[in-house]
């Protein structure tokens, strides 16, 4: 079963070969999809015959986003608290004990659903792959059962127990780090990709240089490869540590020193901004330029979760890139779709090169630079080209 | 035919009768629709009967957007200039001039199906009421035409023909009020409720606050109301003028003196602010809290046009009101929505007392504080509640 898309204005194909630039983008376009991949692209006047056709109607089709940086096992809402944040008033609502607590308390259903339904959202709004992390359960029976669920929506499941100390073991931080590395580990490494910690001296909660290298290297004893939350609060050991290691990414990098960025210009870790945190958190934004002009290849993502960033949307992560972090409409879109692939390490997603998987999303406009012209608009949406049903990752 | 929309977990009224504060908020409520109006809102458990039912399955509901400023009546496509502006090219393609020529150019049905298609963009995200402005013509014939057309959709159109001296007038700015002020006024007035003009002595293209009071004060001698754009680029003389001529609104309102804030204060002008402008232009935003803290009523919109602000957003305005302009998540959808009808001096809309029309939009979020907790993601449609069809103001 083939399927021939056409009516593409313009057609993203993030192939270099296709198009000028790294876009790779191809005017008046169609794409044949074949078994669930890309089988063809061009020019629609050279599209060879398929078994069904799709008319986009002179949209736009790009790849799909890939948000590699989510945290979407949770229950539990704290818009009280962002409320309570951004209208200058004292009340905490407990942060992100509030959620750990919830997670802990609702059912696989509750926590299944909810998650579904943000994979559902997201598909909506054209993102084709999500990284999902757990984070929120932080005792070995929740950290396993939130990878387990991660794992029914997506293959780029990622081991969070080291997200915060939680308060059970407050002043004791060590012990904590045993647990996540010893019998934490041990059950959640079945159903995890990959191991992630927060790396910040700066914070009472989370965890410094020597402790984030314990973790992410007991990891990676037991397969899992790491990726770090790091240099979001200050200029910390972090960065460093994940190219160090050979991270596939290092998340947040909002504050970096000289030292940090050369680290990344040599290495081989992806630099992952989230805008939409320092957007919820009315924080500085990190300098995207800065990294690009020193040849850092940077993915754009949401860090989708309830506390500190609680979008789904990639596009408004592009427009925010573009207004507050000095990226280009071309740069941001590459950041969202070739950029998250990197950061997963993930050939096949990112691009429309043939033999990529057929990932679609359709703009309602007649090229990518909408994304950051019309801010806001719902504009883009995941194209199903084949009636095998939904891909079990979104 | 009456319709009870039940499952509402949430309803914003902006009654203050029906609940704690401005927005008169209902828990676990109803609302009986009938006739196009409300008949009656409460909590479900008093609800009276009615002739159909609507459950929207546990959502916020909230009075449907009201975006006073617009620019929706145009033809052209300046995304490569928005593109050049951001990454720092020099590139201008032509700015306003690009549109107006582009605008002239297209026939009615090309400028009546993008009307249309951005009306209806609208309306999925919530929107229920939009002022239109004319102001890409710029010729007798032009202006009324678009106005025409504006008046296909809205009962809201304003007539700026003093929206920027067209090349064909350089240098001769005061020819041109003479025509905006006399056969352009003329043709105009009959498609038009009010009168608006760029008040901006900054700029070598707008008009100073003498050549704008010219305007106004001819507009208003037709039957037209004032409405002026000021105080965009400098703090220029239009905002006390707006005060001073008893305008509905005045728009832009990024750079204030003491005296505008003390002039706004003790007047009946709203000051609708525009934050897409700013997000897209790159610019510092306005200081919404001194004018809430003075008791200036406020007033949010998207001030859509394809220059300087092409999101057609409210939910993007009310998310970069509370992060860049100091406005709670609260006091933001009451700009959104009451302020946007003040600005209109519209009663019926913006509200959902008794008699309102029945503009409602439901959120896919249990609470209003979700569309600044959420930022970019698509929330909020506006909710058919009867069989009548569409009206025909969006
Ligand atoms: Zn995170
Ligand atoms: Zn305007």
């Amino acid at each position: 079963m083939s399927t021939l898309v056409t009516g593409i204005a313009e057609l993203v194909t993030n192939d270099p070969s296709r198009g000028p630039g790294p876009l790779g983008p191809v005017a008046d376009a169609a794409v044949v999809v074949a078994d669930g991949a890309v089988a063809w692209t061009g020019p629609r006047r050279r599209a060879p015959a398929a078994d069904a056709s799709i008319d986009v109607g002179g949209r736009a089709v790009v790849p799909g986003f890939v948000d590699s940086h989510t945290h979407l096992v949770f229950a539990g809402d704290r818009a009280a608290e962002f409320e309570a944040r951004v209208s200058g008033a004292r009340y905490d609502g407990g942060g992100i004990a509030a959620t750990v607590a919830a997670t802990r308390a609702a059912s696989d259903d509750t926590l299944r659903g909810r998650l579904r339904g943000l994979v559902a959202e997201m598909r909506r709004q054209g993102t084709t792959t999500a990284e999902v992390k757990s984070g929120y359960g932080l005792t070995v029976e929740d950290e396993a059962r939130c990878l387990r669920l991660a794992g029914e929506v997506t293959a780029e499941t990622t081991f969070l127990g080291a997200h915060v100390v939680p308060a059970e073991y407050a002043g004791r931080r060590e012990d904590y780090v045993a647990l996540v590395t010893g019998p934490m580990l041990a059950a959640c490494a079945p159903f995890a990709r990959w191991i992630d910690v927060f790396c910040e001296p700066a914070s009472p909660h989370a965890f410094d240089g020597d402790a984030a290298r314990v973790v992410l290297e007991a990891g990676l004893t037991r397969g899992l490869q790491p990726r770090v939350h790091a240099n979001q609060l200050s200029a910390g050991p972090g960065v460093r540590l994940a190219v160090e290691l050979g991270a596939a990414s290092v998340d947040h990098c909002t504050h970096l020193t000289d030292a940090d960025v050369d680290a990344l210009a040599d290495g081989s870790t992806v630099a992952t901004l989230l805008p939409g945190a320092e957007f919820s958190t009315r924080s500085p934004y990190p300098d995207a330029r800065r990294l690009l002009s020193a040849g850092v290849p940077v993915a754009l993502a949401t860090d989708c979760n309830p506390g500190t960033s609680f979008t789904s949307s990639m596009p408004f992560c592009i427009a925010l890139a573009v207004r507050e972090m000095g990226m280009t409409p071309a740069e941001a879109l590459w950041a969202a779709t070739a950029g998250g692939a990197a950061a997963l390490r993930r050939p096949d997603v990112g691009h429309l090169g043939p033999g990529a998987r057929a990932d679609l999303a359709v703009l309602d406009a007649p090229s990518h630079r909408y994304l950051a012209y019309r801010p806001g608009v719902p504009l883009a949406r995941a194209l199903a080209t084949d009636d095998s049903g939904p891909s079990t990752d979104p």
